[in-house]
């Protein structure tokens, strides 16, 4: 077995016998080396957002100092959900390596492939109901920004 | 305007002005009150998954004490990328109200639409190299998950 996926392994299983959260490991490496491990924290933090890889990346950028993880690879038990995949593409890690698949997650009641489904528009059940307003005015924050000359791009 | 919005772009140029983010900003209403209000904080605080919309979500379920966001609902000024909007569908909330599109947030050279492109599997350039390994290995954490008597279910 990959040792990196064995100590994500390992995580999985902290999250389910401390009872913080799903059963979801991920660690990330360095230049061959862990510089984060992280499990799913949603049950004890209350925080939904506290997936595995998004609690890793958040480990691992607070290391570094930096929002840039180009030269940072994530093993991930699970496939990653769109929020963590996606978080993954905004950290721009380099690779991405995941054993379980979104199919396996929702075997176990996990709703990963349905928000694929809804994002890739293929669901035909509508959970949040979703609208457009004051289009125009919400503009204009991006005007500003496009003017402002000391930015950080990310 | 719709008052929510309002305060919604308020946020997002406190972003660009006290330069801690992108220009975004986002409100959560729970019985006509703004329970929580956040913008953009990348920058600030290096931290690549501190969009507006999850920087709100982690708020609310703080304030809250829960992960479940489903009888409140979300004012954002622009289209939530995936990562948000996979995090608002995980916070079971029951409405999103948004501003400005994908689109737009491209032209301002932000990723929002390149990543919907990856998920869509449209996208012609690959960020992140994906890789499966240890499928097998990584199912056990989810098999002793499903024996578990006391799971909470999210």
């Amino acid at each position: 077995m990959n040792k990196f996926m064995e100590e994500a392994v390992k995580e999985a299983y902290k999250a389910i016998r401390e009872g913080e959260g799903g059963p979801f490991g991920a660690v990330i490496v360095k230049d061959g080396e862990i510089i984060a491990r992280a499990h799913n924290e949603v049950i004890k933090t209350n925080d939904p957002t506290m997936h595995a890889e998004v609690n890793a990346i958040r480990k691992a950028t607070k290391k570094l100092v930096r929002f840039d993880l180009s030269d940072c690879e994530i093993y991930s038990t699970c496939e990653p959900c769109p929020m963590c995949f996606a978080a993954i593409h905004w950290a721009k890690m380099k690779s991405l390596y995941f054993g379980a698949s979104r199919f396996d997650a929702a075997a176990i009641d996990f709703d990963d492939q349905y928000i694929y489904d809804v994002i890739n528009k293929t669901a035909t059940v509508e959970q949040v109901a979703i609208k457009v307003v004051d289009a125009k005015e919400c503009l204009e924050p991006f005007k500003e920004w496009q003017k402002k000359q000391d930015k950080v791009q990310y």
